[in-house]
């Protein structure tokens, strides 16, 4: 499957009832982030907005254009994070006869966890840069959509929190420690984020 | 717009995403909770579940069967939230020149606020609900899919506070005050009811 959000959404939710493994819980998290970051950019475009400046209208729309940029890229990773999960696959069943094939099978692996790293990484990335964009909108938009923009903070930080559980299960599969850690530590940074905005 | 779900996710989103007021935070929250209970439908059904006798087997069979049922209840919310949302804005714009008119838009806005209340209600009832069964999974089902199935808990758990905070928000416009009672207990309990599973 290559075009996860090409389909209906009623399409996608039965895709992921399927028994088929993807799209599973990286992809939902990355739409959820989605729908946080798209209702996010709504919520900063209403009328009656709390800027009292034209600076403040200014940073209220720079906000606005900037979640609407990350609802883009978390759209994109609905994809990204289903394809990183099929090359983790595909490693996996890689032949490992001789000492060379499992030598290319073990490499194979550890390139596809990375990717299978990068992909909820990136995706805890846009959710808590979204959420820091979310603390201007939420001061300066309409106050009567204050209840949205708290829905958005929820699913954003659910979409990090979920993102988080893949970037760390696949974190166990990685032999490069030091890679490891630096990952460790940019998850806990983007936690720490996260709550501060929430 | 009257079928949400038959949209793209992309379309979807670029619809949260526009300055029309629905799809709104209520339709969000109703997906990231159908989202979630997908996600738990597909994992009840893993092969290699811990399910050691045949009781065990029915009961994990049985969740996943419930879950599949409320994500197709929480899909179809998506279009029932936006369309109480409207309900609402119609119910507002209706004439109040002359006293019958008055007591007609008040009357509308009040069925209309209870519909609107409704909606977002039997989001968190589902989610609740999904979440429960999320617990047999989690003990039954297959142990490699345990951060999918954490994934669909903060899915679940982000859509049940998502829709909380619409009903909170419409329960402010509603006068019977014996109803709006009846209503904050249930949240309060399906509060409860959420944070005992998650």
């Amino acid at each position: 499957m290559s075009e996860l959000s090409a389909l209906s959404v009623s399409a996608f939710l039965n895709a992921v009832r399927s028994p088929n493994p993807t799209p599973g819980g990286g992809s939902a998290a990355a739409l959820a982030g989605a729908m946080g970051a798209s209702l996010l950019a709504m919520t900063a475009g209403l009328p009656k907005s709390r800027a009292a400046t034209e600076e403040d209208a200014a940073r209220l729309r720079a906000a606005g254009d900037r979640c609407g940029q990350f609802a883009a890229e978390l759209e994109a990773l609905i994809d990204r994070d289903s394809a990183a999960y099929n090359l983790v696959m595909s490693a996996y069943q890689k032949p490992k006869g001789t000492d060379e094939e499992k030598a290319a099978r073990s490499a194979a692996i550890q390139a596809a966890m990375r990717e299978a790293i990068d992909a909820p990484l990136a995706v805890m990335r846009a959710c808590a840069d979204a959420a820091e964009q979310g603390v201007v909108v939420a001061a300066l938009g309409n106050p009567s959509a204050s209840s949205d923009a708290q829905v958005c903070l929820e699913l954003l930080a659910a979409a990090l929190r979920g993102a988080k559980l893949n970037v760390e299960i696949n974190l166990g599969s990685v032999k490069d420690a030091e890679y490891a850690a630096k990952i460790r530590a940019e998850v806990l940074e983007l936690e720490r984020a996260m709550r501060a905005h929430g």
